[in-house]
């Protein structure tokens, strides 16, 4: 009697400006979707990729989201077999935390599969793992937001310590994903190993008002404190018109702009919806101008994280979807 | 009708750690008393100090608390005659923020004088300026609390940007003052220009978890930030003994353990008087060793920062103050 479950696990933005590697936050939309199913054998299958434009590998083996069900299953010691399908929702390569997504979707999905052993913060480590495989660099700051849902600060790396940072409920993200290709390798060569005292001193300075203005709501003081003076005026370079799309993001009333992750992506944040709908025009009237297209994302702080969509008991009966608009999917 | 007032400005601990340059707090005691007096002269006269071991310059133009006190009267367009006496009740050169008292005593003590025509945040600028005059750098994050009270952040020098962080009121200072001297030149020239980028990554992640453990009063998170990979382990080479000071106090339950401002005072935080007690006491034990004495002051977070203690209205009547602890000092 084998179960199937479905599992949405969302986008995120890292780095939020100030927040180089230790800041990041979970969008509604968009995410990646998996389907997993128990099987008799006792292997880890993946028969379906869909949304990946043929990109991504099926061996299971180099594929993000097997490799970490295969890790996990080895941790708890389990045999179960598994067939994955993964269907991405949301763009590779984008610096919107697309490797994060596939392995926290897959991770949560097996998890649930097999009665939750572990809790959310515990598969954070295999999610990172994921991320290792999928960039050579075990990070956090995409992996625990879309895991835990809303602004995650990863304090240390060593011992791995993860802090939920509590936020204004009306805050609002904008994301233009301009349809250029940047290798997050490139990204993080473009950078220095050393920086000076003076930049990194106003660097914690707006990091420590960050924080302090989402736990207290102080949309003014997160407006302020949004400001990257480190790793943006570098990578920003491989961003066509970044200056232009970020004055036009600002101009229509966004509290800041960034870089989403590595990039190419860039986010804004704002306190209206509405607001957030002027922001993405301008942002990409901006792009517009010289030629590049752009996707665009409007999306709450999603405060969730990875979730249950559906679960289907036994073969042959309907799927009994917690969202009802995934029910057709 | 000649007025006479008498003020009191507190010591405070600058950097906490992970706030190198952009957080400080400060301390019930000790601090600094000035009693400033209106003359019928245009002058600003400095009559007395005490308590500076004849340190302190008796010069108008070079002393701290005459010099912004002069700056100020300037600023507002005043030609009042002030006489200043300062009553140093604290250590110079001990990292407590020894010259933020003096010019935050005095600025504090005229505005009053004149009905007060500036808040306390417009005095900061005129502090700063003190700072200046004491020790080459416009630093604000001991002038800040001592005017303000509590924990402060310096999130942006320009445009300078200070903001109140709230912190749980069980939390208690110990600190230690060393009885030897470091200049704060030898501390600041002892500093890198440059720092590696995956330090600075973590000093962030600790500046952010502080800030968030502070607002929310939650103690282990304090505990877990309340690190300085970047400045302490540069500058505690200046501090005999440093590290097992630093043991000893975590040892007998601190929070956490740095140096204060630029040395060569060591501060400790922890939840309770009992416990300040017993790391004073471990600590003071571990400099004995060494044959070094020290001063030891325990004290609550500060919370008000410069205040009035007395005022006499006209000459010949007798002082009020508002601490009758002080009515006979």
């Amino acid at each position: 009697m084998n179960k199937q479950i479905k599992v949405f696990a969302p986008a995120t933005v890292a780095n939020v400006a100030c927040g180089f590697d230790v800041l990041g936050f979970a969008l509604n939309e968009p995410g990646d979707e998996v389907i997993l199913q128990t099987t008799d054998s006792n292997e880890v299958t993946l028969s379906k990729i869909t949304g990946d434009g043929g990109k991504l590998p099926l061996d299971v083996s180099k594929n993000t989201a097997a490799a970490v069900i295969k890790h996990y299953l080895a941790h708890i010691g389990s045999r179960q077999g598994i067939d994955i399908q993964l269907h991405k929702r949301m763009p590779l390569g984008s610096g919107l935390g697309s490797s994060a997504a596939s392995a926290v979707a897959g991770l949560f999905a097996v998890n649930e599969l097999l009665g939750s052993p572990l809790t959310r913060a515990e598969l954070l480590p295999f999610a990172m793992e994921g991320e290792r495989i999928a960039s050579g660099a075990a990070h956090a700051d995409n992996v625990a937001p879309a895991l835990l849902g809303g602004f995650v600060l990863v304090r240390s790396y060593n011992p791995l310590d993860i802090v939920s940072i509590p936020f204004p409920k009306d805050l609002v993200a904008t994301v233009v994903h301009p349809q250029i290709e940047i290798r997050t390798e490139d990204a993080r060569s473009i950078l220095k190993k050393s920086i000076l005292l003076k930049d990194a001193i106003q660097q914690w300075g707006n990091i420590g008002g960050l924080i302090a203005g989402l736990i207290q709501g102080d949309y003014d003081l997160i407006k302020r404190s949004l400001q990257d003076v480190i790793i943006e005026p570098v990578r920003s370079l491989l961003i066509p018109n970044f200056d232009k799309v970020k004055q036009a993001a600002l101009e229509s009333g966004a509290l800041g702009c960034s870089i989403s992750g590595s990039g190419p992506s860039i986010f804004a944040l704002s306190n209206s919806l509405a607001i957030a709908g002027e922001i993405a025009s301008a942002m990409r009237k901006e792009l517009k101008v010289i030629g590049i297209d752009c996707d665009v994302y409007i999306s709450p702080i999603n405060n969730v994280g990875a979730r249950v969509l559906g679960v289907q008991q036994e073969k042959g009966e309907n799927l009994v979807f917690t969202h009802s608009s995934y029910a057709n999917d």
